[in-house]
């Protein structure tokens, strides 16, 4: 998506061991209209596939997500890492391994919002080593809920998550996707 | 805001101890349209305020400050409860003490996106005791930006943090203001 990877040139910054920072526009400052022409080209690629919920895990989905449910019209749901008494009821839960944070965290969503007659769409700021994705779809599967397939902001392709999940027949559409980050700063797009 | 209350009356739940659950369309399960028009009815309260930037705190305010900044037409920035790797700079912080979760916590933004001449509209999803919406006002003075206002989803009135905060001058909108609830589960609006 030509905008968004223009604004990745412009405002991204590379960091040392592939780390990409855009908390300019994408997962700390948000562009809000930004990520409605992203939401759009979601429903592009997704709009005759039935999508009755959308799927995101927090924090920094939830925008993106929100931006989906509006063009879409159906409701967004976001899996939050830890219980809280706001939430009531009974759960579905699957393990996050962060590679960012070196951590491997539970995530969760009440079954009162996951049901087997839902076709989900999942969306996520980014994709690297699909560790979120794979959690996100792993709930969906649990409640018998089908996966339509995965709107993702960022992929890095040099990491293996995409080919992972990929291969095993989920559609996963990228809007950006990164080839390879240099040392000196440059990013290449697929 | 009839529409807001009549969806809390309806698909609210009140547990003992003054908790309302409203996470069937709020705060884990989310409803893009509502959102979308309560950002509208934000926007008809604060449109000739010169807002620039709109400021939340993650998970449950993001999603609705997503939509006021689609409506505000600015950015939207949300503190976070962890500093992470993809924050890059320095930050400006402030500590929030969670009567829900018994808990105090700190919450930061980056320096880089908060500036003397920004004019901040403040959103989050509930405002009882006050504590998120002081800790984001503090945020947002130390970078000597402009505090216009709050804009919140459900107001407790039973609780004391919107007499608070008013009484220092600040103008806080909340969309639905509840007065009293009742072990009955009953609900009374202002």
């Amino acid at each position: 998506m030509e905008i968004l990877e223009r604004r990745i040139r412009e405002d991204g910054k590379v960091l040392p061991g592939g780390v990409l920072i855009v908390d300019s526009f994408l997962n700390h400052q948000m562009d809000a209209a930004l990520f409605l022409d992203m939401a759009k080209e979601w429903y592009r690629v997704y709009h005759d596939k039935q999508v009755n919920q959308i799927l995101t895990i927090e924090a920094s989905g939830i925008g993106l997500a929100c931006m989906a449910g509006q063009i879409f019209g159906c409701p967004v749901l976001f899996a939050r890492k830890q219980k809280t008494r706001n939430m009531s009821g009974e759960y579905f839960t699957s393990e996050v391994k962060s590679f960012t944070h070196g951590t491997v965290s539970s995530i969760y969503v009440s079954k009162k919002y996951l049901h087997p007659e839902n076709r989900v769409l999942i969306i996520d700021d980014f994709l690297a080593n699909g560790a979120a994705l794979d959690g996100l779809i792993s709930l969906v599967e649990q409640a018998g809920a089908a996966v339509v397939g995965a709107g993702i902001a960022i992929e890095k392709t040099f990491q293996p998550g995409g080919d992972l999940i990929r291969a095993k027949g989920y559609h996963v559409e990228s809007l950006a996707r990164i080839q390879s980050m240099g040392d000196d700063g440059s990013i290449e797009f697929c």
